[in-house]
């Protein structure tokens, strides 16, 4: 029912801008799709050569075990092939419950929005042109 | 079962990009669901003043009339606000579609990705840090 010809479920769309790889998660995010989003984001690295990846999570509201494992798993994929990964837009209520769980993410940088993970990783939105 | 807390559909995140707001639309966008996107994206160009709108639907692999007229509406509404709306990411097989359904979505920009989009939008995504 979730999409209507890519299989089971549709793989995450993975965005290039410039040097940066931006996903956006949404709702849940099931193993097949955790995976391939994975292998994804590794390939689209290895292409393009790209140096960093954003992942904004404004749109999850609970991130469990599984999640943090999926995440922790690209970032370390990610910076194998020497791009870092930054965590965008978390909201309080998913920060808290995290603690809470005894996640705390180790070895992902974060921000609070995706511009301003673009700018931790040296790449500004345009910003200059106001 | 697609969203844990926020209701029957999670809403489909927002994010700001310097002066453009970025959508990217996964899987099934249902009724209430495109409602709200609509109402997001127009709030946010009021409150923050932004110029542009790039809905990414790279992730989308069928644009039916109901989606059409959602984007269609999104992009009329943003303009309006004097916010000019792109449409980036299509697939071949979508635009493919769209010509045999008679949908040419009038009023729409198109790029072929979020990069070109906002460059069109005169935002260039870092790329003259290179």
């Amino acid at each position: 029912m979730s999409a209507s010809a890519a299989g089971p479920a549709a793989p995450v769309p993975v965005l290039a801008l410039g040097d940066v790889l931006l996903v956006t998660l949404q709702g849940e995010l099931h193993d097949g799709m955790a995976e391939q989003l994975q292998q994804d984001i590794t390939q689209r690295i290895a292409d393009s050569g790209v140096t960093g990846v954003v992942i904004d999570i404004s749109g999850v509201d609970m991130v469990d075990s599984f999640l943090g494992r999926v995440l922790a798993e690209i970032a370390s994929s990610a910076g194998l092939l020497a791009a870092r990964t930054v965590l965008a837009g978390m909201r309080p209520a998913v920060a808290i419950t995290l603690v809470e769980l005894g996640l705390t993410l180790p070895g992902l940088l974060t921000a609070l929005d995706t511009e301003r993970a673009l700018e931790l990783l040296g790449h500004g939105a345009g910003r200059g042109r106001t």
